[in-house]
């Protein structure tokens, strides 16, 4: 797809943390949520990586990525146990010291205080915050997230995770919103291939994808239009649709 | 986790690919059911990766990819429309020619014909494969994948991709499996963490991993030992179990 000049595009990149990810133990619900709150906000998804829990993985993700694009989100390891190292493997990544936060521990000491729990070694982990971090808040179970830089470190957990990225949504800078329209189309990919590839090339300011669905018996196709001016996705569908007419013949 | 000297590792790496992944679309299904298949079978998932519909995008990721790790697994982006650019951007990422494949060229035929149904360029797109490559077969809907090197091209309906995956595990290289065994705790993560970290000190040959669940009012954890020695897990749950019997004192 070909930008227009006008066009202000912002990108992200989505990093999720966790051995039990890639041994099929967890199945991820961030990577899904995450693309389509930023899709709304007019931020492009552009890559995803899953990785483990070792430091130097995360390490050399994290810096490929924040280079790489407008804004980062990672998921998972800021719990309080000796297998939660994103924290610290984000102060790594940007060289920079970690340390308990006088701002997280503020939050947690009280939490556990007005719960009469013990606030334990384990539980103080989660106050090591990068310096100069600005804390992203937690509704659900206080321990904050963080942002270094273009790095947002939010939780694992998917309820946790939904929470801290509403609070941090609001202050990103949207480019201009991708919009998308549909056509159902009931013949497979194969019948409509030819002609709906010589749509593509005829509008090059949308991106046309095709996406089969298979009942078992019978393919039929979703066609999904995407761009970011209405009139461009407009003039698209109607040449889709003017396709699909024929065919119906 | 330290591995022991007797233990064979293998790697593997997946690429998902697509623009659906990233705009919130489509969630995936595949990552999970890879991650589940390769741990049964002794290979360690290591890294996934999710890319647009862009070749040089797909071309990075899996140079990066199959130098790195034994085995990678890609799914999607194999159909007959435009923006099925996987088996061309392969070809570009290890340097070998790509053409219509007799092989495939004559599933599709003869499958096509017995329906009565047109064998159209969009088609035939399906067929092309990279020059030496090998067929994996595609019992659902016929256009195959294939393998060139050490990676694995396969498609991204979950359908097609979960009979493809079955059709390539048999020929697959397996390590030393990895074993694991959990334990559920009425506690949170804060609770047990100092002590559970200490336990995974004395057990350098298991990997322990804690697991946060939140009913929305409690938190408790799920405990869990992974490693390649029925022994070791079995030593590191016996001392999680006493951590767990003190507690409940």
């Amino acid at each position: 797809m070909t930008n227009r000049d006008a066009d202000t595009i912002v990108t992200a990149a989505m990093l999720a943390i966790g051995d039990e990810l890639l041994s099929g133990r967890t199945r991820d619900k961030n990577i899904g949520h995450l693309a389509s709150a930023l899709t709304l906000q007019g931020i492009d998804l552009k890559e995803v990586r899953i990785v483990s829990d070792e430091t130097e993985e995360i390490v050399q993700a994290v810096n490929a990525l924040r280079k790489r694009y407008d804004y980062v989100f990672t998921s998972g390891g800021i719990g309080p146990t000796h297998d939660d190292i994103t924290a610290d493997s984000i102060a790594a990544a940007f060289k920079i010291p970690i340390d308990h936060d006088p701002r997280a521990m503020k939050l947690l000491e009280d939490y556990y205080a007005s719960r009469d729990i013990e606030f334990t070694t384990a539980r103080k982990r989660m106050a090591r915050i990068p310096h100069e971090a600005d804390l992203i808040d937690n509704p659900v179970s206080i321990a904050p997230g963080f942002i270094v830089g273009n790095v947002h470190v939010m939780a694992g957990v998917p309820s946790i995770f939904q929470a801290m990225l509403e609070n941090v949504l609001p202050a990103l800078k949207g480019g201009t919103k991708m919009l998308s329209e549909y056509v159902e189309c009931r013949h497979g990919e194969g019948t409509i291939g030819d002609r709906l590839g010589e749509i593509q090339q005829a509008h090059g300011q949308t991106a046309i994808g095709s996406y089969p669905k298979f009942d078992g018996k019978t393919y039929s196709t979703q066609i999904v239009v995407r761009g970011r001016d209405k009139q461009d996705i407009q003039r698209a569908i109607a040449d889709i649709q003017a396709m699909l007419d024929e065919l119906a013949d």
